[in-house]
Parts: C-alpha cells; sequence; structure tokens
C-alpha cells in the first residue's frame, strides 16, 4: 500500500464528503473534540440521550465511543448507539480512557467490544493493556507502559478482540492481529494538552468513514494529527499556544503535505 | 430606528449592567459560550437542576435554553426553568439544535415553545423550518438549507409560533411576522468553530436583557458578533486562532465601532 | 517560612511527582482545569460516577469538588468521594461556586464541610460568606463582596468550619484561624476568562498534594497562579489570547521565577 497517497486521498475525502461523525464522548474533551473534526472538514455531533442516540447514528458516518467520564446512563447509550451501528454497518471507534483504573471503565470498554462490532480501538498502552489483561494498572488517564511493552502482546490482543488496535505514543503501533504499522508523526507537547488523544480517536473515525480498511484509515487518520502537531510545536512555546496552533494546522494543511510529511511504516 | 445607534446603545448597557444570563445550554459550548458572555460584559451562569434552576433564573436578565446535548432530565429542567422566566417576564432565547435530525430534538424544541414565552428563537435555517415542518430534515447539527429558502417562510412561521426568529446565516434574517431585518455582518471562519452559533444565541439574551424590542435585541446582537467575527478574521490564519481572535475582539470593540461597522438592513 | 523558597519547591514537587488530581467538577471548566494542571504538570483525571468515585480517589493525591454545575447525584458523588478522601487523609479542596446564589448550592457546599474533611475551600468572598451565614447574597457565580468584607469574618468563620480558607480577589487571603497570609500577585484579566477561579482551586489541590500545611499550600498554588496571570497579561490584549498565554506561562515558569516573583506576605 502507497501509505502517502493514501492519507493524501483520505484527507481529501473527509474534507469533500464532510462525514457526520457522531460522538458519544466525555465531558472535558468535547469542545476540544469537536473543534478538531470541523478543522479536519468533517462534521461533529455530540448525542448521547438513550432515547436519541439510535436515530442519530444512522445520519453519522462513524461513531465515536470514548468513556472518560463516565457513569452507567451513559454505558446504556454507548451499548445502544453501538448496536445500531453495527446492524448499518457504520464503523465504531472506541477510546478506552482510563480503563485499568476503576472496574467501571474496565468493564464498560470490555462490554462495548462484547457487544457492539467495534472496529479500531484508540488508546494509550495502558488503557489497550487493560482491555486484555484486568491486572494490568493504570494511573488515571495518563499511560504508565511504553508502546513497546503494548507491542509483544497487542497483535495477540488484537485478534482476540476481534479488531484493530490503535496504540498510541512517541511512536503509534496499528495492528488487526495481521498486519503491523508504525506512525513515527507527532510533538513532545501532545501530551500535555488534554483531549489530543480523544481528538486522534475522533479524526481517526472520520478518516474510517471515508476508508473501509480500518488499519489504513487509523494509520492515515494518526499521521496526519502527528503530522498537525509537529507543525503547531514549531510555532508554539507552549501547550497553550500549541492547542491553538495544532486547530490551525488540521485547517491548513493541504493533502499533498500530509503526503509528504506522514511517516507511516510497515513492521 | 437607527440601527446603528441601538447597537452601540445596547453593548454600552451590556457592558454597565453586567447582567446576568442564565444558560442552560450543552456540554459542548458551555466554557466557550461563558466566555463569550464574559468578552462582552455579561455575567454567565450555568445550572441545570431542576431544583435549582426556578431560582437561579429569577436573579437572572435573560435565560438561554439550548437543546445540543439534550436528555429527558434537561427538557424537564428547561420546562421549569422557562415557565418560571414566562411568569417573571424573564426574555427567553431558544436555540434549537439540531431540531430536524431527531424526534428527541424536534419535540423537545416545540414542547418548549408552546409551554414557554420564547421571545427569540437563534438557528440556522435547516433547525428553524424544522420548528414548523417535521417532514424537514436536518443533517447533524450543521445548516444544509439556506437563508434564501427560509426567508420565503419565516415570516409565517413567526407569526404562527408568535415569536422572533432569528435566521443565522452568511446573511443574518430577523423577523416578528411583520419586521424583517437582515445583518450582513459575518466571517468565513465563524461556521469552522464549533459553538460560534450557541454564543450568538448567548449574545442575543444578553442583548435582549438591556432591549426590550426583541427584533432589535436579536439584529444588534448579531451584528455585533458579526462584526466581531470580521475583525478576528483579518488576523487569524485557521480556525483555532480565530477562536482566540473572536474573544479578543468581542472585548475589545468599542460602542462606536460597532455603530460604524454594523451592517443592519430593513427588507 | 520563607515564602519564596516553598512556592519554588512546590512547583518542582508537581512537576516531579505529577500527583494524580481527582476533580469532580462543573462542565463549563473541566477543559480549562485539565489543561491548567497539565501546564503545571499534575495529572488531572475527572469522575463522577458514583460507583467509581471511591475507587478513582484512592489513586490520587487530592481531590477537587466544585460545585459550578451541580444537580442531586453529582452531590452524592461528590459525599461519597470526599468520604473516601476522608478516611485515605486524601487533601480535598471544595471550591463552593455560586454559593449564597441558590439553596441547592448553599447547601451542598455545607453538607461537603460537615460530612467530609475539607483542608481548603477556595473561593471569591460572595461565595465564602455564604458558607457561614445563609443571609448572605450571592449574584450567580461572581463576587459581589470584597476581599476585605470577607478578611473581618474570614478566621472567625475558618476557625467555625474547622478549614482553610482561601479568598480570591485582587489580594488573596488565606486562613486557618490562627495564621492569616496575603497574596497580592494576579492580573485584572483573570475574572474576565471562565474557569480561571475553578483552575485556582485545581492548582490549590496540586499544591496541597505535595505539601502538609494547607495554608502554604494555598497561598503558594495562587502565587504561582497569580504570577502567571501577571506574565500572561504583558502580552495578552483581552481574554482570548490571555486564556492562552495564561497556560503557556503556567507551563514555562521555572520555580526560580515563582521565587522572585511571588508576593506572599504574613498579615
Amino acid at each position: 500500500m502507497n501509505f502517502r497517497q493514501r492519507a493524501a486521498d483520505n484527507l481529501r475525502r473527509v474534507r469533500e464528503q464532510k462525514p457526520l461523525i457522531h460522538n458519544i464522548t466525555n465531558f472535558v474533551v468535547m469542545n476540544y473534540t469537536a473543534n478538531a473534526l470541523l478543522a479536519a472538514g468533517a462534521s461533529p455531533v455530540m448525542a448521547h440521550a438513550e432515547n436519541e442516540v439510535q436515530e442519530m447514528v444512522q445520519l453519522a458516518g462513524a461513531l465515536v465511543l470514548n468513556i472518560g467520564t463516565l457513569s452507567d446512563d451513559w454505558v446504556t447509550a454507548m451499548l445502544a448507539a453501538g448496536q445500531a451501528a453495527s446492524e448499518h454497518n457504520t464503523p465504531i471507534v472506541l477510546d478506552p480512557v482510563g480503563a485499568g483504573a476503576t472496574r467501571l471503565r474496565t468493564k464498560a470498554a470490555q462490554r462495548i467490544l462484547s457487544q457492539t462490532r467495534v472496529s479500531i480501538v484508540r488508546g494509550n498502552a495502558s488503557e489497550i493493556l487493560a482491555l486484555g489483561d484486568e491486572a494490568t494498572t493504570t494511573k488515571g488517564v495518563d499511560a504508565v507502559h511504553g508502546v513497546d511493552q503494548a507491542e509483544a502482546t497487542a497483535a495477540a490482543l488484537a485478534t482476540s478482540l476481534g479488531t484493530v488496535l490503535a496504540i498510541t505514543g512517541p511512536i503509534d503501533l496499528i495492528t488487526d492481529g495481521h498486519r503491523l504499522l508504525r506512525v513515527a508523526n507527532g510533538h513532545p507537547l501532545l501530551p500535555t494538552v488534554t483531549g489530543t488523544g480523544c481528538s486522534a480517536t475522533a479524526l481517526v473515525a472520520a478518516f474510517a468513514a471515508v476508508d473501509d480498511d480500518p488499519v489504513a484509515a487509523a494509520a492515515t487518520a494518526l499521521a496526519y494529527f502527528g503530522l498537525a502537531g509537529e507543525m503547531a510545536g514549531t510555532e508554539s512555546r507552549g501547550p497553550g499556544s500549541f492547542m491553538i496552533n495544532l486547530l490551525d494546522a488540521l485547517y491548513l494543511m493541504t493533502p499533498e503535505q500530509l503526503a509528504d510529511g506522514c511517516r507511516i511504516s510497515a513492521a
């Protein structure tokens, strides 16, 4: 696969098709995630009521389920939306924020994985490892495991969960159990802004709405987001200016710049 | 009416009186809306508990009801707050975010309109049209209808709903069924930032708190917001810098600048 | 006490230890608060489900309870988290947003104070006075009382409530009933951005996670936040640029700059 071409094509398609991305996500990142999707050219909607989500997801090109600020009624809504999306073959992207930190989060992520057809899980190494192994502990919502530790078990875990895993860190790792890709784009300021991981997840969903191959969709979306981080990083002095420059970079980046700058490699 | 003078006077009054604006609004835009109100000189408060809203709204100069991330208990609170506001003749401004996209949203907007005394509805053309015609469809929360399509039916709809309609787009349209005003201020980057429509709604409420004529309040507030967008746009390169420059422009604009720059016309 | 040294040491410890700060806070400020904590070097987590908070708070170095957008189930979760924190001697910092404005808020703050071991209360003068005197009225969430009015009763109130009070305004006042400190850092643009008070509260919690003396923790955190405001203010023209520059300043400030610039004095 020519990843440079694929990344440019996907970005072009998002901007042309403006897919509606239905987010059931956490309170902390709703605003930034919506702005990241708009900057990329997609059309975000947030809706979480149990008596609305099935109707809303039918309008959507992809569904984001993010467990960052959870309560029982939101889990119910996520499962309802996820089941409707599964029936319509609408791609679902799960962000298991803080899985491993509390039983509520670990169990919610596992229920979503078992009761809906999740296309892609995007998380940090600790969160992803927690999906397969309850003994793994997470410190709040920040990663305490490296991508290397995750790599050893990622392929087996992807196979057993029947989904694509996109593990982000200094180098991102994407695998469906067979193929394994690495994305080397990114910037050290990214983890200093809340919601950058969640926004990466939402952009993965936007790319999955226009690319049927979830491995390619995840890798190209993470390259786009990471490259925008690199562009923002060159002109930022701290997390405040970086979070603003990142939105500008997502908006301004051309497909040609993405093709030139993306660093995706097959492992 | 001298709209230039009226706009300048309203902005001056908001800054002097600092009206408390009670918002029951959606999770995505709460932060940006509060910052837009503060930048304008108003005093925002967000409160949504059914056992609090009646007390809170009595302290307020205007009430904003925004259905952007709805659930049943929030609808209950909106109706309770709206009824208390109606009894106290406190202006209510409704933002029917996503009306037409799901039945929950369309029905909620219609219930608020029928059970409370809404002064002004601020929405995009698709959302406003959905209030009168259930057959109209909305794609998520972004407009798929133009203001022109809305204009043909806006006056009749305003009359039948008994409220002022403020339909925003490249040219904003404000009508109470008799008078029809157009506001030509605005900038193409406004729809690329989430919450700009909702913030326009909140500023309409702030102006309605200091101006008894809802048509004049809506038109002058939208001119103020659109002109701030123009000012921000000249120095922004994308949605990130634009959203920040917009807050600065709302804060820095003088009443004289507003009088000079506002483009309100009677149709 | 050498406050300059203490402030620098506390900032250094936050960056080294990266304490997890568990926030049960309001929807408006979640994003900005998380970003302020990240910029300071702490690790924020937001979790509010009654069946999760006891588990989450055991991972935390401090707990923030902020009543800015309240409903009954959130009060229940705050009490459950607060009681678990009390048992583990984890410092609790209460932000009584809007106490005095509605009974729900005043009662919730009083219940938290009576049923959990709150280390520090951070609020404006109106909110703090409302904790001791139900006759006090607050206009929404903005202060209508000065710090001077609060000073007269602050020491007695701190003693009767058995907690440290941190009353912020142009000059901040910190007292445990015996000691009384003043912090003169700050900037006029701080009240023009929503969530700056709430972020100050969260930073007080981060400093309380690394400093056993709550008076010193509160004073040094408020000096750090106020000084960051001063740094941001010199290069901002309005609330938009200020809110971004403030995050950069929190991130960029060195312990040496804090020691040089902090203005804490014993009364």
